[in-house]
């Protein structure tokens, strides 16, 4: 078994004296195996040099000038409140952040940056600033207002929080934490705020109101994913899913919650993958001229089948696209990407579906697959409680 | 093509007068074809008699009691502020709630509501909600506090905003919303408030941050996913990951982003498509004893493969049920599950990764997959930027 140990990390010099508020919080002793709850002490206690030459190559990279050196002796004021600032220092100590590569004008070009702190995976912070960020779209079209977003997951130490938000503070960053622990999410706080970091906790307060909506206290521990019967449900749905790709098995359709049937490049592939990870057993079918479908399609419920129709003028874009990267010689199968053929196995597609009047036909075109897997779903549970207005329902 | 009128839906009373302050909100015409930025008028309209029907078929199937009667009559108190009053009054004509089905009582033990409302997709508020609900795992289990989450996507329209709300306030729920529009968005909290339901803005105060922080307003508009360059490279990675799954293709291992290599039931299948999703190209190999594993295997950068290992009894359960879903008799691949042949596996596979010692090993016994995959893109990222402290990085 190969310990953390045996990677080509550089040496770290340790604080030689680290103490907390919390006493939990000290690192614990290495252990055998990799994971995240029991990372040796080398890696719980990584510091600034990594920052550091990260932070470097990043300026090299982008041509970008870090350091703004009146601003970081205005971060480290000593009139802070005593207790931040002990932290802070104790964190300095230790520290010799790129500050010291020396250059004082900041080139703002190179874009924002928002810094993602969270205890965890990371991944529900990543998700909420991914659809904010939907909301600036106008604007970072063509990095016209370009944003780097940075994820820092796993962190569930002090120290390394501290670390993060002052290489923000120093970068101009704003940091959406994350922290299930409330003491670790009140420091990230008001560190930002003595360091002049926009901050914002992202699930605080959600989680607030639901401990009053249930009257329940939250835990305070970083987030588990339960490994309940719901899960492994999801994880069946995905790998019969993936045996049934592209009309693979048709004999299992019966089996499958949601059939998509559409002509080839209409996206089914990539929306059954993403139904699947939703718990949901999808199958997919290709149509193809002169390819007769599979007699089960239409023995099975035709309220789980769904037609993907999309525009003639797209699906040559992309089917060119796909026959270029696939290699096809001009020769080779070079009806595919043609328009008339296009057009031709569209409206061969076409009278199938408006001869199975149940399936409805949903229009890929300029959607992504989250878009399009929210009208499937919408669709099936209409029709699974026969109503339209409520929509998608779980029990916890 | 089928239009949305051949589905099988009621007849729907459309309300014969409806003036909204918004007048872009007024129902768009029918279309030929289903999406939800053209969906037909009968649609946009309806109302309550599915929601009740909802209603009274989950009170039925959950023995649960519904109406609150004074509540109610105290949620239309005429006092209300005329605006909003008027849009209750506007959306009560056309109602017949499920209040009409008669009980006084409300039987709590059924649980607890949680309404997620979005205009998008609305996966963004329920990925949130459920992280936040990990906090309360301690007293979910079992159903001790049961929660129900009912998401509500699509809701572009004033109308069917005010419904879900008022039946929110009806059912006991919560609210927690991501509506772009701001007019939207505070109407819910006007509407939420008056009624007395608790309410959350999910993406509000983020999108506010994140505004100030780029000096950039918002666009107020449904949330668009891009069809970015990234976007395309996203579902090359899923396409590219599904034709590996399973040792498939080994000539193409050079080609993957990440490779997994475990003994069967460590979980590679889900975890490859779970990073796919993230637009990493993944392949898995299978370790089987006595099948020789592909020598490009040994020949690609050993940075990019990962081991994955289970503890035996854990491993040794897993692949029981997966036997009995499989439907092995006894003397069919009987050693698969069985204790020894389990303990020889991992050992076999032990000492392959351990010859290969750049290969990290995680343990994934009690991990779902997405906490693996956190530990796998942390280490990869780490790697690629040889550095530990700054995670995953993206540009927008």
């Amino acid at each position: 078994m190969i310990t953390f140990s045996s990677f080509s990390l550089p040496n770290l010099r340790l604080a030689p004296t680290t103490s907390y508020a919390n006493p939990q919080r000290i690192p614990k002793p290495p252990n055998a195996s990799y994971e995240p709850d029991s990372e040796p002490q080398a890696r719980k206690l990584k510091g600034s040099p990594q920052l550091a030459r990260w932070s470097r190559a990043r300026s090299l990279r982008s041509g970008r000038k870090l350091d703004r050196a009146g601003q970081r002796t205005q971060l480290l004021d000593p009139n802070h409140p005593p207790q931040l600032k002990e932290r802070a220092l104790l964190v300095t100590k230790d520290t010799t952040l790129a500050a010291s590569d020396g250059d004082d004008d900041v080139d703002m070009t190179a874009g924002k940056s928002i810094y993602m702190v969270s205890d965890g995976t990371g991944w529900t912070v990543e998700h909420a600033v991914g659809a904010a960020l939907g909301q600036f779209e106008h604007c970072l079209v063509d990095r016209g207002c370009a944003v780097n977003t940075h994820l820092f997951s796993g962190i569930d130490d002090l120290e390394r929080l501290m670390e993060i938000i002052k290489q923000a503070a120093k970068e101009g960053a704003m940091v959406v934490y994350t922290l299930a622990d409330p003491s670790m999410a009140e420091s990230a706080k008001q560190a930002c705020n003595i360091w002049g970091v926009p901050n914002i906790d992202m699930l605080g307060p959600i989680t607030q109101s639901i401990a009053s909506h249930l009257n329940v206290s939250p835990s305070g521990g970083p987030r588990k994913y339960p490994l309940t019967d719901e899960y492994f449900r999801r994880i069946e749905a995905i790998e019969f899913t993936i045996k049934q790709d592209d009309g693979a098995l048709p004999q299992n359709l019966h089996k499958a919650d949601i059939v998509l049937a559409g002509v080839s490049r209409t996206g089914k592939t990539p929306l059954s993958i993403y139904l699947s990870q939703k718990g949901y057993k999808v199958a997919n079918v290709p149509i193809v001229m002169g390819v007769p479908l599979p007699e089960t399609l239409f023995e099975i419920d035709p309220e789980k089948v769904f037609g993907l129709t999309i525009n003639p003028l797209v699906l040559q874009t992309i089917r060119r696209a796909r026959a270029k990267s696939l290699g096809f010689s001009e020769g080779m199968r070079s009806n595919y990407s043609e328009m008339d053929h296009v057009r031709e196995e569209l409206e061969y597609a076409r009278r199938i579906l408006a001869r199975n009047p149940v399936w409805p036909i949903i229009e890929v075109t300029g959607k992504a697959i989250e878009e399009t897997a929210a009208v499937v779903l919408r669709l099936y549970h209409d029709r699974k409680h026969k109503c339209s207005m409520p929509r998608i329902s779980k029990r916890y």
